[in-house]
């Protein structure tokens, strides 16, 4: 028997078009598909591909554990989540094994802070496992701004907003671009942090890029609050003839 | 007359299939084609689109100024980029206001170390200019290595070759996850600095990522010489449940 392949595909920032030509043919094509979710939500991923699906596709989400008992940096909640990708990933190697591909939905890049690469690094030794690159919400982020990230020799670092404030501020001040992802609770921090490093008049915050509801506002006329889908970038200003 | 606009279309790494779907309906229904290339050369971008132009497309190559005689830091070689770049807007321009659309092909994403953001800052003011994101040559040199580039809360930072050798090392020291870009001429300089910080058994050369003639290998085991198209990244190691 020969066994099925595991794509995890990058769909992209959220504008259905903006996926690959390959997602696209993958997705349309696809006999399973799983997604992560939370419960009681379709799911950002799922919701991307809607309408692309072929009639009697099995679907297989894939509900993460409940965060609200335990916190995130708790150790059992670490166990929960690793549990919890365990079960997965024995749905998806049986699957496999049992010649079936299987269709991973990952938002954007799959391999840049992506929550497929915890089924992959658990599948790839025994089955068949293929990525797809996506466009990442930071490009779709600094698209949607309207100005170029970096130019010629421009430093960008890539920051989360779960970062400790004085990490936060250190890189801010060493690298001419900038890009903070994992916003959510955290976008008091962050500004602070821009502060100190003196980048705050030049932070943009973008919401939703490239998603029906995207909003883009320079970081001090932007509200208290950000949610999860938030990006707070600096763009670089290098060398330009 | 409804001035056309002038499309920034970004192509992905290089597999045709990578464009974004976007990109694919807007390459396949343009009138106008522009796209940058050396003399001599049909350019990447040029290649990635091969068979997908309708028949009787208009192309506008833009052929770089030549290198040879002026280094690339010389002010007369600024110049002489400056001018050519005044020519190409003018003519888009001049095209836009004529009523036509125009798709400017731009390899990976445009606004990230892309030639077309010399170009956007030139027209913006004047006529209506979109920018489509693309894969990055960076997604798909992680991908091609098959280990994902940023786990938890890692650092990213992008450097590019041509930054002094200090800066290189400081950089490299102070971040989990390294990308490389514009490698070229640069890669024993790139090499010298890895070693500083302590960064040399860990990194990965990439050639020609997502192309027919990708080239994957620990940077260790590589030659002296490395392609325009090469990326040298480290992947970051951070928290996994
Ligand atoms: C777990 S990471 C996944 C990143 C994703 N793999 C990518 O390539 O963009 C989730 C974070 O990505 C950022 N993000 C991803 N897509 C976004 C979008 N379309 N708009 C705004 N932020 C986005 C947000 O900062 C969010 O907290
Ligand atoms: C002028 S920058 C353009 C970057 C492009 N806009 C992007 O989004 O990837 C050119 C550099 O990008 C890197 N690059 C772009 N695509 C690549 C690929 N497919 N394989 C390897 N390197 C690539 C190389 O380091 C090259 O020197």
């Amino acid at each position: 028997m020969t066994p099925g392949t595991i794509y995890g595909v990058g769909l992209g920032p959220g504008a259905q078009d903006l996926m690959s030509v390959r997602a696209d043919r993958l997705i349309r094509q696809a006999q399973h598909v799983a997604y992560f979710h939370k419960a009681g939500r379709q799911g950002h991923a799922r919701r991307i591909i809607e309408g692309m699906l072929a009639d009697g596709v099995n679907e297989y989400p894939m509900t993460y554990p409940m965060t609200t008992e335990v916190p995130f940096s708790d150790p059992r909640y670490q166990q929960a989540l690793a549990d919890f990708y365990e079960v997965q990933v024995a749905q998806l190697k049986a699957l496999a094994q049992a010649g079936e591909s299987v269709v991973v939905l990952c938002e954007g890049d799959p391999f840049f802070y992506g929550s497929f690469m915890h089924l992959y690094t658990r599948l790839t030794a025994t089955v068949p496992v293929e990525v797809v690159p996506g466009i990442t919400g930071m490009s779709a982020a600094w698209t949607a701004t309207g100005q170029p990230i970096t130019w010629g020799d421009d430093i960008l670092t890539v920051l989360v907003g779960t970062l400790p404030e004085a990490t936060l501020t250190a890189q801010m001040q060493a690298s001419d671009a900038l890009v903070v992802m994992k916003i959510g609770q955290h976008l008091d921090k962050v500004r602070s942090a821009l502060a100190q490093a003196g980048r705050m008049e030049q932070a943009w915050l973008i919401e939703y890029a490239a998603m029906g509801n995207q909003q883009v506002r320079p970081l001090i006329d932007a509200p208290d609050k950000a949610p999860y889908f938030s990006i707070v970038l600096v763009h670089g200003q290098g060398r330009r003839p």
